[in-house]
């Protein structure tokens, strides 16, 4: 990767000599001050104050423990990410919501399981108890249920909040964006579930992630595997979350936390065990379950079955099969999904072989990324009481049920597979497509500040991205270097003669232009010409960003 | 305005019947179903739960006090400001950054006055103490100062919150949005700061908002006029937060603090009385103060002027005087401004005139929006010190200062303002462009529904807005309803025949087209030729929000 500063590549420091072979022909009245290193920006910029001195400090300048500033290209990358996410969701016929960051605390009670812990409350304001909203789903039902909606396909791409060990290089942070795709209404089954999991190849294809697996399974099917070994209906959702964390131990540990934590006989939890086994595609797993005497006489599990067997119609015409793996380990901790859950995994999701190993060698108990794994990429389920609970509970008589299912993306985990991909893409965080410049000399030179200004102006009311420096007399050796840090690929000159003949003068800006002088103009008809070179420049310019974003 | 049923004009349930004419012509398959009403979203969608029966509820069904939801078209119009917005700061050379929504409160102490009792804090995490951002400003200079940043553009779309008394109508709220840009770094007097100001002007006349003034001053002439009054130096930021309510209190009322409260005498409050009335075009007020001898005495005041002479030079080559009032009564609470203050009001900001009247009067105490205006639109100032605060506080050896001037736009309150002024503008929430549907009948008639998701996804691929019904067999009727809901201006039809003999009917839908039997096409190339009728589609159509958005 190349190394950067303020997001310009170092690279360009070398091609300062090319551009004053212009400007030193450009004009006799240029200044005499000497070259001067570009650096205004000390190399440590982009480090942080170092840990170690932290115990001195009165303020420490830092974010909170598994937070972190985004900038530079690392923001383009991300708003990239967002952009084709949101334009995806919109493809499908989303509409996007926005809810507030906290909400009341009541409304996220009882909603994730034994992830309740990881809730950020705020202080008791006045009364009114709130906290930091955990996901978007919870949010969301509660918006369906508040306003009555009956149907709607939404999108919502927010920070989220949870109080966990973070692994930051990872992207596994404790505030982190989540992108969701929601439809709520009652329609017939699997119809949105499938599109659902459309959405997951298209968005994650579209993002350049191929190597991919949606894990998937359905919460009938795992709770009839349940009932068929044995463990009663209380105990069912504390078994699955047992199952759950099969993707982190060996089946061992788990088999250790039914039977000795959570009460199972142990026949029981081998009888578990012989099912969770099972994978592979949606076929070859329907097809072992549905010639099982005893999971099709099941009533949970046979009506799992049916549902899925609607699926594998609908993916197939969708074409996704190939990326789907239909694995009866996958339980998902959340309390509030009903029926199909999936999540997306990529090689980096998994931990390190030795993660134990990692773990007790690791040198910081502040962040995990030493020995975890990104974890899954995307994530969601089938939620179909959530908004009636809601409803019930505020006492609402709300007639009919509101199914739900959806799919959230995780943005800092894409994002970090994205990074590690990323060559010596040109991805500059500005967008400034002209410098304007004044050249001039001689003891009556003004350095044509407001003059500049004025060009701008015009350039700005045109809505070309404009920049010049903030100096009434700035050196053309100046102005060209800041210039080439903003990346702009046109200036606009006023030359001291020229401007007062009413002249602009207009050039490439680049390397491969250095001897060329650019062309003198009108100021009445500037921005035409700008208008027109801008549009030649970026005809055969690349998007370097989604170029990088799709992988190519 | 017109009533709206989820983003949807009632009127379009009237076009139901021209619609009719079409498929009943169109197809021999047509299923029998009745016409049932459009309505599968109740009229009370969009009420919230009645506020009288919460003390019987378990669980109250609302945002926390100060926040609410934003949804359909509140929502588009809300992101195309923040687009307008973030176009206009890119063209001035920002770039974007994130901060974490919290912040250590260490790193927001001391900074507001004494509007920090409005701070939200976070629950001990562990021993971090955090509270919610306050605002933008804050979290840039301690940004800038981490990071050791001599120069940078910044802007910054984000929520900041705020525990004040709530208006909602008039889009005062606990949680809300700022959009903010910053100049950061060491230039020439004045250079920044007037494009600062440009770009107060170009924001809100691209909002459509035009009947606006930029309300003027500048801290070292205020601290001037304090001192040349008799106002101690540690006297004078309280003296300064006096004079801060001249906007909302008569001059009496402050007054009576200066003396009362702050130990002032009749005379120094007399005095800055004097002052403080004055205001004008910047050229009128400058004229005014530079020939007042005691003011030109005074070394901070002749500071101040120096500059406003410099800013007066670049407002004209912006051509942006006609806006500003150079207000001397304008003090800004903020602790952290050191030069040039501004903030942007129109008629709507100002609170009613018989505001003390109408407080007692209202029934609410929650929400103060029948006796508010809506305040500022855009505010910001200069801040020469908070960064060098931060690095110095934090044991960095900071060599040089980092100056910085900024503004904020108040995107609630601009979106008030929008509201206020919207006709019926045909917005939507959603964006779909195809409507796949499916005519057929008989005993063998499947509905298609596996090759209706075939189509659909062939157009996704091509980035095409698509959406059919979620149902095996969708009668006509209640297909073309759907698609006249999502607003999708073409149909591509599977009819049972047409279909099996690989041809898709490609029909634009609307009123206007109810005769209109569309085109059959070979199912290989229906593609492209969607894609080509709605480039001609949108060739002649209007974007209604941009239209909005600028006020047309």
């Amino acid at each position: 990767m190349l190394k950067r500063v303020f997001g310009l590549p170092l690279q360009l420091t070398s091609k300062r000599t090319l551009s004053t072979v212009f400007y030193q022909r450009m004009s006799e009245q240029t200044a005499t001050t000497p070259a001067t290193p570009v650096a205004d920006v000390p190399p440590q910029q982009k480090q942080k104050s170092g840990k170690g001195k932290k115990s001195k400090l009165q303020v420490s300048l830092k974010t909170p423990k598994g937070t972190k500033d985004w900038s530079d290209i690392d923001m383009v990358i991300r708003e990239a990410i967002f952009t084709t996410l949101s334009n995806l969701f919109k493809k499908h016929g989303g509409q996007t919501i926005d809810t507030p960051v906290f909400e009341l605390r009541e409304i996220l009670a009882g909603k994730y399981g034994e992830d309740s812990k990881l809730i950020y409350n705020l202080e008791d304001q006045g009364g009114e108890l709130t906290s930091l909203r955990y996901d978007l789903t919870v949010p969301f039902a509660r918006f369906v249920a508040m306003n009555n909606i009956q149907n709607i396909k939404r999108y919502h791409i927010a920070k989220v909040y949870r109080r966990d060990q973070p692994a930051m290089t990872k992207g596994r942070m404790r505030e982190f964006y989540q992108c969701d795709f929601d439809v709520a209404g009652a329609y017939e089954s699997m119809v949105p579930d499938a599109e659902i999991l459309d959405i997951i190849v298209e968005g994650l294809t579209s993002l350049g992630i191929n190597d991919f697996k949606i894990k998937l399974n359905h919460r009938k099917i795992l709770d009839g595997i349940f009932q068929v070994s044995g463990v009663s209906d209380e105990d069912v959702r504390k078994i699955s979350s047992a199952v759950d964390k099969l993707d982190k131990s060996p089946w061992e540990a788990v088999k250790k936390e039914m039977v000795v934590d959570k009460g199972q006989t142990e026949e029981t939890a081998d009888k578990i065990g012989e099912y969770v086994k099972l994978n592979g595609s949606l076929r070859e797993v329907y097809d072992a379950l549905s010639q099982d005497p005893i999971i099709c006489a099941n009533e949970k599990a046979s009506e799992g079955l049916n549902e899925m067997e609607n699926l594998m119609k609908y993916t197939e015409a969708f074409g996704i099969d190939k990326f789907i793996s239909f694995d009866l380990s996958l339980a998902r901790g959340l309390d509030y999904y009903t029926g199909l859950i999936y999540e997306a995994v990529t090689a980096a999701s998994a931990a390190p072989e030795n993660a134990a190993e990692l773990k007790k060698k690791s040198k910081s108990s502040e962040d995990a990324s030493e020995y975890v794994g990104v974890g899954s990429i995307a994530a969601g389920g089938r939620y179909d009481n959530l908004v009636n609970m809601f409803a019930q509970a505020s006492g609402k008589k709300s007639g009919s049920q509101i199914p739900c299912v959806g799919i959230s993306f995780g943005v800092e985990r894409i994002f970090s597979l994205i990074k590690q991909r990323m060559t010596a893409a040109d991805i500059k965080p500005i967008y400034t497509q002209v410098y304007v410049m004044a050249f001039g000399g001689g003891k009556d030179w003004t350095g044509y500040l407001p003059e500049r200004m004025k060009v701008a102006k015009q350039l700005w009311d045109a809505g070309i991205e404009t920049e010049y420096v903030y100096k009434s007399k700035a050196n053309p050796r100046k102005q060209f270097e800041a210039a080439e840090k903003s990346g702009a690929p046109l200036a606009v000159i006023l030359g001291k003669e020229e401007y007062a003949e009413g002249k602009l003068r207009i050039k490439r800006l680049g390397p491969e232009f250095a001897d060329d002088d650019g062309e003198l103009v009108d100021a009445s008809e500037f921005v035409a010409v700008v208008q027109d070179k801008l549009s030649q420049v970026h005809e055969d310019g690349v998007n370097e960003v989604s170029r990088l974003i799709r992988g190519l």
